[in-house]
């Protein structure tokens, strides 16, 4: 993927790993729920921005995802926030559909009771899980 | 630091990345403001569950550090969430104080606004800063 922000100062300022890529955390505006976290290269960044939805950079398959380009569950941005050290990114977003690949709202619905991780929200069972 | 948590299955669980590391995201339990954005290895999760107080993994200095030990500004830990595949941390806690170094109440303080970063907290100048 080629970059057309090379002079973006913002981007810049962005504290990329050597990887190129920075923690995106996602989280619902309206509620305050912490719905996912993924990462961002510089391009997933600036497309973020311009197009205003939230787009990733997949470690997994190499290469960019707009979250819900397949599953329709958009991530409407209403705010891009950076850290105190340029190296993490906080989305506040307008989710459509369930944040996670399991259906499920969002992404951390395993809780630590004693020494073993319980599921707190139950797996969907009537809806294809989409990604 | 010698591990004594070998044996622990929910340790084992988590999917600890190529440095052993795994993203924490920390959130206010009663508000859900997002606080800042550390990272944790196998000896942080095991002192954060049993002590009830957040411990992180220092990447520049190499060591284990439980926010606040300086400062006084711990993070008392309501409930641990792990996500959908493992490889991300959500603490829901207490903070006592400002959760920044810089002494604002969180790390998130620059807001995207056109092409630049604009500081939405204003930097204490009365307090001394504090790790």
């Amino acid at each position: 993927m080629s970059s057309d922000n090379s002079g973006e100062i913002w981007l810049e300022q962005v504290k990329w790993d050597h990887d190129g890529l920075v923690v995106a955390i996602v989280q619902e505006a309206d509620t305050g729920e912490v719905l996912m976290q993924a990462y961002m290269n510089r391009d997933a960044l600036a497309a973020t921005a311009r197009e205003g939805y939230a787009t990733f950079w997949s470690r997994s398959r190499s290469k960019l995802w707009r979250k819900g380009e397949s599953s329709g569950h958009l991530q409407d941005v209403a705010e891009i926030r950076l850290d105190c050290d340029n190296d993490a990114v906080l989305l506040r977003v307008r989710q459509t559909g369930p944040a996670c690949h399991t259906d499920r709202r969002n992404c951390f619905f395993q809780r630590l009771e004693g020494d073993a991780w319980v599921e707190v929200a139950p797996a969907p069972d009537c809806h294809e899980m989409q990604g």
